[in-house]
């Protein structure tokens, strides 16, 4: 079944293929009787203008290059599918490029994921794709080599590049993002009005922008309520399930424990809400528990999580929108930021020891 | 940072490019002295044969096309992942290509899937891949459309494809699949051994190979314990949790209930888990339950599921290797079949009206 091209609607049509083109790309008027005609050959055929028909008409392959740190977080899927939505509409199709390898104990290999970006950029270059979307690894950083910010910069030169919920600094970029500080705001004041005041923070890495980013906020929510961040309740290096049960069971531990715990991601937040279980601790009565990123699996756990939505798809969804944008040659802002929302489910509640709780 | 290729060290260790070349590939003798010095310099630049230098050095891009169908479904990272590890190893970068496009409310949306996968093949052929992997859509059809097979059976004379975990009838495409009739059996008599005798079927797809070969394993399981299949605890139609939910539910609510469900993927499961905590039902106390998959999230919920293991990471590094060996010209058998594995966790027990339950 070999996909319809703009030259099989032409033919049909009995037009030129720039007749064809004006109508796909909307870019000159065309007879109302001859548009017609050939919009109905290309929802006969269902067509599609892929890439190889748009590079014919539009002089672009009509490819974007998506490059990931890892796939089986299920953080970036969900960021892809908003993408996904929109590029698609856009006509543009992607290839996914993951950074970050597997050994043979299925362990995530993160030492080497800045030179796969690296080999990932000159593959994409030379495969001239129209675009460039960047999310984690390098981007994540807060403090990246030099030369990693330089490298995305002189490409940025070529071809546009778009960086998602991150930044290289020193460079101007295209960047679209949460506002990750105020996501941890919402969170940390959402316990705050429950009453809590014992609160420990668990997950992130210290090097990470987005982690110092949420810390701050974290620290900014307590400061304002006049709470204390206890040192030995803020726990980070991890971001898996298991580091999550971990962390959490090490604070149930504790003489003095806390009753609530702020988790910078999700499946952290599962793994609280494990260890918990098996300590006995009824969540929310007894611990509640507010997760961040708001994936899929927030809905999967009994109970479901409380967490932040970073508007994961919005996210993707303004990259291709921005991304067609600089590929048109139009302006774009340097920065779209994306408000984070609360979303209350069911592992918070009042601490037990408040009136009413 | 650019990527150090074989030129860079061919200059370093003053010797050619041929001779880089000929270390890197283990083509023909070189000097041990020589060889020492190159592969000490391979080590100081951490270098790694890229699809360009593969392709200066073997006339190949290093380049592979992973075309699948829903890169939101956790199974498909699974697998992917164990690609990835075998094939990174074995010098390949790889293209995905995900076929399911989502529509503005975030619903997947498969209509479509079959023209995305010809759309993927073309440009992975005018990408000039070394060889492509294609899983779900059209490979997990039991009745596809012949032009379906066609065109995939056409590109096969021109590149290497390996099939996985399906099939396209009438052609002779290499694949490599697990048993997923076995899987059935096993997760079936691992109920039926714990005395149920009431066992409901939940989720799949009629029309899909996979859902056809797990339910003919179910069945033959049944049969050999001497079991009814009853029609009203036979569901299908959904791979979602949303759905696992709501078969669960309809089933808890009927007047003569089981007391196990063998769900056909883990997000069903746990969908039926969410059913039976909503209805008061205890698992595994008072109902038992079985997934299949064994996803990352069989481990996430409370309790454990009893899985069974399709050994996706397995599936995913035999297709690097089936893949290398087919783009090196070397015979491949037509099938490798996977053998699953039954994964006890908690979510299965003997029923409520069995002596010693």
């Amino acid at each position: 079944m070999r996909p319809v091209t703009v030259y099989d609607i032409a033919r049909e049509a009995n037009v030129s293929v720039a007749t064809v083109s004006r109508v796909l790309n909307n870019t000159a008027p065309v007879k109302k009787e001859t548009r017609d005609r050939i919009v109905a050959l290309m929802n006969k055929h269902q067509f599609q203008p892929n890439a190889l028909a748009r590079s014919l008409t539009r002089k672009e392959t009509g490819m974007i290059g998506f490059i990931l740190p890892d796939i089986t977080n299920p953080f970036f899927p969900e960021v892809l599918s908003g993408f996904d939505s929109e590029a698609r509409r856009l006509g543009y199709t992607y290839f996914l490029c993951d950074t970050i390898s597997t050994n043979e104990e299925n362990q995530r290999l993160y030492d080497r994921q800045y030179e796969r970006e690296s080999q990932y950029l000159g593959l994409l270059m030379e495969k001239q794709v129209d675009g460039i979307v960047m999310i984690g690894g390098r981007v994540d950083l807060a403090k990246p080599d030099p030369e990693l910010a330089r490298e995305v910069e002189e490409l940025a030169k070529r071809v546009p590049i778009v960086l998602l919920n991150g930044s290289l600094p020193k460079t101007k970029l295209n960047r679209v993002s949460a506002d990750q500080k105020l996501g941890a705001q919402l969170a940390v004041q959402h316990l705050i009005g429950l009453g809590h005041r014992d609160i420990a923070l668990i997950g992130g890495y210290a090097k990470m922008s987005n982690t110092q980013q949420r810390l701050s906020g974290f620290r900014s929510a307590m400061k304002d309520a006049g709470l204390a961040v206890r040192r030995e309740w803020t726990l980070t290096e991890g971001f898996s399930v298991e580091k999550g049960q971990e962390f959490a069971a090490r604070l149930l531990n504790m003489k003095r424990r806390p009753t609530a715990m702020f988790c910078l991601n999700d499946l952290l937040a599962i793994g609280a809400l494990k260890a918990a279980h098996r300590a006995g601790i009824a969540v929310p009565e007894e611990l509640s528990i507010v997760g961040y990123d708001d994936i899929p699996q927030a809905t999967y756990s009994i109970p479901e999580l409380t967490t932040v939505s970073l508007k994961s798809q919005e996210i993707g969804r303004q990259a291709a929108k921005t991304l067609d944008k600089m590929i048109a040659g139009k302006k774009v802002p340097a920065l779209q930021s994306i408000v984070p929302e609360l979303i209350v489910r069911e592992t918070t509640a009042p601490p037990p020891d408040v009136p009413g709780a």
